[in-house]
């Protein structure tokens, strides 16, 4: 069943051509149809309208039966009232994936919503029709160009997400490009009606074109074949779970945004544990936590040297990161020693944390020759640099220019310095700040350094990322 | 001795004239002389330097002995080695307060630092001469135009802060510049060798510019002293802790940078408990505080109502709500009535999380039409809305348009909503988004409406604001 299924689903990401039931026939409207062609997708698409003869020069059919070749794929733009015949239609053409986008079905929480969910899934079982949804955004899958929103990349990356939320998936997708990750496979599947995690699961521990898999849950269907699928897919490639609805209200909402039954979060937090998932409590933690997996690499302990200004910034991060279950002991004597030289100006703190030269004008030159000293020390395991680029309120005028300096520095060392390196680059909300943050982090990101939004960030996606290391070396 | 101290204290925040000993005699530097005249300040400026007959058009003397007026302050900015002397210098001259700006004193650690700030201080108390710091960067009072950085806002607030910390103070004040928030005082005092908490503490309770007081403290000397002014302070406004160096490493990071011996976190904790401190862990949350105590007003209870868009979103801000210990209920049925006649369409969620119409250019009219209805919901007493900008990730050309009119209509309608509204504004790192996150906070906050940075922080302020009133109301 597992091969065969795994088989089936590289159709769902690369299908040979795609009907969309229900296409919009307003043309300055960005419908499925529009959104196929301008993303680049090369195989037939055919709009199937009940009003229309064609749609963006492509030929219309009035039902998906008088499509003269075989479908793939079929997207479902109907009213829910429509979709089971809709349904119906696509087992007659013999479809093979049906992905249902249209909402107002279990989630809705009416008797009449259900029935409908149930008639239509009840009529792609027995027809041999895979549904994805209802309710749910489809899929994205750079390598085919098939997209749920024209404005993500097209740039292939290694992750890949199942998400039963689509908003949220998009909120991912755009956190994750901020830094430079992107995607290989992203799944937004909404009410599970038929395909659910598991089959996501099962597929992508098997595809060689993804790294990581990250989770956006809020309920799953058959919970002991969804244990068993991250078991297995955990030895070959991490796995990061966002349960949401974990709350009492929160648990009310999944219910009315995707038909999800309420879980105990103590069953969940045990079954992470167990099985050595990473888990997040909101998507910008995923970002933070896919790319912790990417570029924080031979993580030998949590002690952290920090880097970056300002006497009380640096008792702050420390407090922060001993909180957070890290230590930040005092260097060696040699390498105090050492930093002294380079920093022997009275009020330099050189004991962890240190600081470069007041200013960010004193930070590029910091990196250069500090950082291969903290590199030899023997009593510190990873490097944090604080930006604390906010500090300056967007005031000074060469900020940008002494923010990329110090960013291109610190990219030029960092090749060269075997201790993971990670940036807080605290950005503040004025706009010249944040401008000199997106060059900075873009730069960084682009060396393959591992930035976040400020040193909590930073910190518990260490702490995350060497307890998954502990995890595989005990298991 | 409290009145005369405030009495002295009121000169500290207004001299008539200052003194720079150890002015910069480099005309293109930004000196302490410069910085005074740029910011506006009107009193007499003496600048002391051996080398200069001149600095930025002001005579100057070889000593501050031979200013032939008296002198109100002034700024020490000579190398640790000559500040008992120059000190002794002050006492001669009759200045009544010395802000001692340089370091390497009893914070580097070494004997020497210890004896010459011990020497400075026995001088300064037994010329009847108080001394601010040494190591620390003085005062910021935008009434009288004294400033540390040329870059501090010219606008007037009615917020105080201490702190041992001036790069810390110096990104409360952008962070707080950010939302249109401002100050009457700051005080960075630094290694507290005389002038300590307390006396800033006493003086700014019955300080009629000062509404709120917010302290970043590495240590304090006279604990018993500390306690009784917090207590008398929190009778008249409140007051706001950020107490540093708790860990133990965060300790030593303290002791390095304003030498200050390490303290029990539980023992903080009580104290925070028993006074009706507000505690905060980073200089971000002081700034969430200071603008929840600003405007979020008469909260009658934690249940809050969420609007705001994407199912996934609405699911796990439900969760971290109720994580920190607020309520999500489902809205009356009769608001759940009069939400589905302005949202009625199918997948809809109108029970809270309730959505606006998918993408910013449904917010606007949602705000006007749904606002005033949410407003005489029964089971509710907050307003939390998610801006959730970052899901765009910057590529919608209407962007900046589509959320300056949803501030807008916000603004509009918000004078006449009850209950206390939040705005939970996601940036996330793009340039555009940070752009539109950028004017929308600007709107918005000049409307006094508070914004956070999401969710969790919107979340905890609510929390903490809540605590505050509430220990009000039981002592």
């Amino acid at each position: 069943m597992s091969v065969d299924n795994n088989h089936q689903l590289d159709i769902l990401f690369d299908p040979e051509s795609i009907a969309v039931v229900g296409a919009s026939s307003n043309t300055s409207e960005t419908g499925w149809v529009k959104l196929l062609i301008d993303f680049g997708y090369q195989g037939k698409i055919y709009p199937i309208s009940l009003k229309a003869k064609e749609i963006h020069g492509l030929k219309a059919y009035p039902s998906i039966i008088d499509v003269p070749d075989a479908v793939d794929y079929a997207i479902l733009n109907v009213p829910a009232r429509f979709a089971p015949q809709a349904m119906q239609d696509c087992v007659i053409s013999g479809v093979k994936f049906v992905h249902c986008y249209t909402a107002g079905f279990s989630e809705a929480g009416t008797d009449e919503g259900k029935r409908l969910e149930d008639e239509m899934t009840i009529t792609a079982r027995n027809g041999r029709v895979r549904l994805l949804g209802p309710n749910c955004m489809g899929i994205y899958c750079p390598e085919s160009r098939l997209t749920f929103s024209e404005d993500f990349p097209k740039e292939r990356g290694r992750i890949a997400i199942i998400s039963q939320s689509g908003s949220e998936a998009s909120r991912l997708v755009f956190l994750c490009q901020d830094v430079n990750q992107y995607f290989s496979k992203i799944i937004s599947y909404g009410n599970a009606a038929d395909l659910d995690a598991s089959d996501f699961l099962e597929y992508l521990a098997q595809d060689t074109e993804t790294d990581m898999v990250a989770l956006y849950l809020e309920g799953v269907k058959n919970k002991s074949r969804f244990e068993s699928a991250v078991r297995k897919c955990i030895k070959k490639k991490p796995v990061v779970i966002l349960k949401a609805g974990l709350a009492k209200n929160g648990a009310r909402a999944a219910l009315s945004h995707t038909a999800s039954l309420p879980e105990t979060k103590s069953v969940w937090n045990a079954f992470f544990k167990q099985t050595g998932v990473i888990p997040a409590l909101t998507m910008d933690e995923v970002a933070d936590t896919l790319q912790g997996l990417t570029r924080i690499k031979k993580l030998q302990g949590r002690r952290v040297a920090i880097i970056g200004r300002g006497g009380g910034i640096g008792v702050i991060a420390t407090d922060i990161c001993e909180r957070t279950g890290l230590k930040v002991p005092p260097f060696s004597r040699e390498t105090q020693a050492k930093l002294l030289q380079i920093r022997p100006d009275a009020g330099a703190n050189i004991r962890n944390p240190v600081e470069p030269k007041l200013g960010m004008e004193g930070a590029a030159d910091f990196y250069l020759k500090g950082l291969p000293i903290i590199d030899q020390d023997t009593k510190t395991d990873i490097i944090l640099i604080q930006m604390a680029i906010d500090v300056y309120g967007g005031h000074t005028p060469d900020l940008v220019q002494n923010v990329t300096e110090a960013a291109y520095a610190l990219s030029a060392v960092a090749d060269s310095i075997k201790k993971p390196i990670l940036v807080a680059l605290f950005t503040g909300g004025h706009i010249d700040t944040a401008q000199a943050a997106a060059t900075a982090r873009d730069i960084l990101t682009k060396a393959g350094i591992a930035v976040f939004s400020g040193v909590e960030t930073a910190a518990r996606t260490i702490s995350k990322i060497s307890d998954y290391y502990r995890f595989l070396e005990n298991n």
